[in-house]
C-alpha cells in the first residue's frame, strides 16, 4: 500500500455561503480555512489540514487528491503514469493551501488528480491523548471523514487500467454488461484494505458522480437523513443498502446539485481480494439492493 | 382501554401456495392450522391463537378482528354502534376458528369489523417461563406481532368519529388539506397507548391500504429489506422514516399484491395524549420524512 | 385504563447544582422551572409541565406522581384504596407546583403517592404541527420521557396487590423464590400497554431502586453510555439487557447516588397480556441477561 | 502493505467436540475439515480455506498465521527476522493443512508465528457473482471473519519493535504507565488500515489474551450476547464500547477457557496515523470506555 487514501476533493460550487452552510452545519465539517474565494473543511476524525476545498462559480469537480506514503513512491507512480501515456506534471507546496510537493496527473477521464505526501497535520477533534471516541459537540451528522468518490469516464477500463498498472489499485467489485463479453460499466477500487477509495462508471469524461463521508453505522445514516429533511437538503435516494460493497446509504445534493452521499458498512479488502462481479441484468440490486430499482436521477444527473 | 388491539386480519390471496411461502417463509409467521381453503398464522411474540387468516380468491380485505377486553364492553360497544347508525350482528363461537362469540359490524366505510373477548390461547414462541427475549429460530425477517392496519373510507372523518364515538379510540395523528377549513385526508387511531392500532385515510370505500408487522428496531428493519430483495418480494418503498408516528419502515407486496409493512418506533400515547396535525401542503415529509416525496403507488395502489 | 402513566418523580439530591448538571446537560432534560429550594425538569417527548422534581436535601424519594383519567376514576381508586386500608388524603392544585387536585396516599411499603388528572400543559420540543421526528438541539443522552420506577418493600405482594386491586395494574412479570411454594421477589407492573410503570422488589420499605428514561433503541444506549463516560457520571452495570421485559438498558448514578436507568426495548402488554414467571434460580439471567450475573450493587444500594 | 492480514490462529481445547459446538454452532463458524484430531473453521466472509485450527489437548495458543502479499516479501522478512535475532525456519506446503510454503518465526514473546503467501482457495458463503450482502442462513451469532489477536509477553516494547522493524507493523494505540518515563503496557498494532491486527500486552511470554471475530454493528454485538446466554457460554465482560480502538465488544470463553471476543467499530488506520496514546491512570476507561473499572478477569486470565 502506497497511496494512502483519497485525502481531498476539491470541488465548485454556485454559492459559496449556502455551501458552508450544507458542509458546516448539515454534515458536521468544520471550517479550517476561508481565503481567494475558496473554503476549506475537515470532518472530526481526519488529522490532515482539511479533505474538501470549495470554490465559487459553477459545479463539479475541480480535482482530487490523493495521499501517497513516500517520496519514493511519487516518483515511482510517475514514471508508471508518463509510460502509460497520461499528461503529468509537477507541483509544489504551496500551490494547494498546506499541502506539500507532489504530482498533477490528468487521467484519461479527463479528471485532474493530484498526488502529495505532506499535508500540514492538526489533529482530529478526539486527540491522540486518553481520546473519547467522539466529540461530545458534534455538529448535524457529524461526519467522520471522507471515505470514496465516484467519477464518470467514457472509458471506464482504461480508468481502470490506469488506476491498477501505474498505482495499485485493485477493483473490489466489477459491474459488466455480458458475462461472455463483458464491457466495464463500473469499476470500485481500492487502495488499501476499504471497500473502495476511488470508483468509475459510465459516463460524461471529466464528470462527478458523488463523494461520500463516513458515518459508524445504519443508525447514524436515519439520523443524518432526519437531519437532511429538518435542513431542506435535496435527496436522491436512500437511506438504503447498496448491492455493490454492501454500503447503507443515502444519496443527496449540496446547494449547488453536486452530489455526496452519506456512506458506512462495506467489509475489509486487501492484497489478495477475490474481485466481486456483478452483471447489468442485476444492476437494480447491485446499486440499490432493497428496491432493485435504479432511480433515473442515478444514471442521469453528474456535475 | 377496552379494545385490546387490532387481533386479526383477515385477507384474500390469488395463490395460497405462494402466500404461506411469503408469510412463513419471508416475514416468518408461522402456521399454525389450515383448513377449509384457509390458513391461519401467528408471529413468535402473539399468544392468541392466529393473528392473520388468508383464503384464496382474489385480493383485498375479508374483515378485521379486533379483541375487546370483557363482554360487558362488547354490549356497550353494540349499543352505540346502533346508536350511530351502522350495521351490526352478533357472531357466535366457532364461526372464526379458534375465536369465541362476538359483535360484526359493517363500518360506514364498507368494510367488516369483528369484535370478541376469546382466541384460544396458543402462547408466544418464548414462553411465560423464565423466557428468552426472543426464539433462537426465528425464520426470515421474524416478525414480532401485527401491529395496525391502514384502511380507506370515501369519508375518513366519518370513519374516525365511529371509532371515536363507539369504540373510544383516539386520533394520535390527523391529516388535513387546510389549516383554516379543514377537511380530513387521514387520521391514525389508537385505542390503548401505541401510535396507532388502525389509519384510515380517503379513497374507495372497502379497500385496504397495507396491515404491518412490528419488528424491533431499525437495524430489523433493514435485515428484513435484505430478506425481501433475497426472496424477491416486491417493494413499494423503504426502508425509510414516516413523519406521521416517527415510524421506521418498509412497504411491500404480498405475491397477490396485497400491501404488507414491516414497522417500529413511534411512541407512547394514552388518554390525554395531544394530537399531532399534519396538512397536506407537508403530504410528503408526513408520509416519508427522509425523501419529503410520495410515490404514485402509496396513493393510488390499494386491494 | 385509567391511570395514564407515571407522572412525576420528586426525589432528593444532595446539591442542586451539581444535580442540575447531571439531569440537564447529562441526561438532557430541560428545567422548567427553579424555585423553593426546587427545580423542576422535563424531557423533549413530554408535554406535561414536569416529569421530574428535585429538592436539596439528603436522597432518595419523595414522592411518585401518576396521572388518572377523570375526577371519576380518582372518587373510585379513593374508595377502594381507603377500603384495602391505606392512608389517603385529597390534596388541593397548588400544593404540588402546576399539578390540579388529586389523592395523596401512602403505600403498604411507605412511599408517598399521588395521583391527579391535571398538569399544567407546555408541549413537547416537537410541537404538536408538522412535527419533526426528534428537536435538532437535544442535549446530552436526549432522553425521550420518564419511562417508569422501581421501588423496594418489605412485602412486595402486599404492593402488587394493592396495585392491582386499587387501581387497576397488572403484571407484566414476576421473580418468585420457589414454582411450589412461591414468594414473591419483585413485580413488574403495568397500567396501560407498556412492559412496566412501576415495579416493587424486596427490600426496605420507602427506598427508591431506580427510575428511568426512555431512549429510542439500542444505539442511543451506547451514546449515553458514551456521555456517561465524558461527564464522569457513576455507572452500576450496562449497557446490557434485562430478561425482565427484555429491555436494553444502562444503571447509573446521580451526583447524590440516587440511581437513574436509560432504557429501551421491551413489548406492548395489555388487559389480556399472560404474566411472565422468573425464579430466583435464574435471578441473574432476569436481571441482567447477557452475563447472568447480578452486581453486588443492584440488590443493595438503595435510597 | 505486505502483511495482509491474520490468516489463522490455531489453539488447543480440552474437547473437541464441545469446541465445535461454541465455535459452530454457538459463533457460526463452517466446519471445513475435520482430521488428525483437527478441525478447520471458517467463517461466512472468508474466502481462504481456514481461519480457526482447533486442537484437542489443554488450552491456549498453538500458533499464528499471517498470510503475506509475495514470497519477495517473505524473502525480505526473512532477513530481517534473523538480524533481529529471532529464531525462524522455512516451512513446507502441506505441513500445514491447505497452506503453503513458508516461515516459521518464534517471538521474542515465545509465540510461534507463521507467514505463508498461499492457502487454498474455498470462497466466502455469498460468492463473487451478483452476491448478496450475507447468507440467508447464517448460524448463531454469525460472525464475519477472524479480526485480530491480542498476546501476551514481559516486555512488550520488545514485541512491539519486532512487528515493526521486521514486518512494517504500526502502533494505532500504545498504553504507557508514565508520560515522562513511559513504560509500554500494550501496544495494538496494525499491518494495513484496520484498527488492529495484533495487539500485545505485558504478561507471561507465549500466552494468548483472546482472539477476536467481526460483527457488522452493535446490534449484532447484543445479538450475539443474546445467543451466547441461550447457549450458556460463560461472558467475560461486555456488550460494551473500548476506549483503545472505539470497537464494541463481548468477551467470553469457549469451553476450555480460551477467550474469544465478537467486535466492531473502531476506524481507518494507515501509514500515517498518528499513534493514539493511553496512560494507565486511565486504564479502565482505555479498556472499558463506559464503566471505566477493570474486571479482575481481564488483566488475570491467559490461556
Amino acid at each position: 500500500m502506497a497511496v494512502n487514501r483519497l485525502g481531498y476533493v476539491h470541488a465548485r460550487v454556485t454559492d459559496l455561503e449556502e455551501a458552508i452552510g450544507h458542509y458546516s452545519n448539515t454534515l458536521g465539517q468544520r471550517i479550517v480555512e476561508q481565503q481567494d474565494g475558496r473554503v476549506y473543511l475537515k470532518s472530526w476524525d481526519e488529522f490532515d489540514h482539511h479533505s474538501v476545498v470549495l470554490e465559487e462559480g459553477g459545479v463539479g469537480l475541480v480535482k482530487l487528491g490523493f495521499k501517497v506514503q513516500t517520496d519514493d513512491d511519487l516518483a515511482g507512480y510517475e514514471k508508471r503514469i508518463t509510460q502509460f501515456g497520461a499528461t503529468t506534471e509537477r507541483m509544489s507546496k504551496g500551490e494547494n493551501l498546506a499541502v506539500g510537493d507532489g504530482l498533477r496527473v490528468v487521467l484519461p477521464s479527463e479528471h485532474v488528480v493530484e498526488f502529495y505526501t505532506e499535508m500540514e497535520y492538526l489533529g482530529t477533534e478526539t486527540g491522540t491523548w486518553n481520546p473519547d471516541p467522539w466529540p461530545r459537540d458534534t455538529r448535524g451528522a457529524g461526519v467522520h471523514r471522507l471515505d470514496h468518490a465516484l467519477i464518470a469516464a467514457e472509458d471506464p477500463a482504461l480508468v481502470e487500467r490506469f488506476f491498477m498498472e501505474c498505482l495499485d489499485f485493485r477493483p473490489a467489485e466489477r459491474l459488466i454488461s455480458d458475462p461472455t463479453e463483458p464491457d466495464l460499466v463500473g469499476s470500485w477500487l481500492f487502495c488499501g484494505q476499504k471497500a473502495h477509495d476511488l470508483a468509475v462508471i459510465k459516463g460524461e469524461n471529466g464528470k462527478l458522480h458523488h463523494w461520500a463521508y463516513w458515518l459508524d453505522d445504519w443508525n447514524d445514516v436515519l439520523r443524518a437523513g432526519d437531519i437532511f429533511s429538518m435542513d431542506e437538503v435535496s435527496i436522491d435516494i436512500g437511506p438504503t443498502r447498496h448491492g455493490i460493497t454492501r454500503g447503507k446509504t443515502i444519496y443527496f445534493f449540496d446547494p449547488s446539485g453536486n452530489r455526496n452521499e452519506v456512506f458506512t458498512g462495506g467489509y475489509i479488502t486487501g492484497a489478495d481480494f477475490p474481485t466481486i462481479t456483478w452483471t447489468t441484468d442485476q444492476i437494480g440490486k447491485a446499486i440499490f439492493y432493497v428496491t432493485r430499482e435504479l432511480n433515473d436521477r442515478f444514471t442521469s444527473v453528474f456535475t
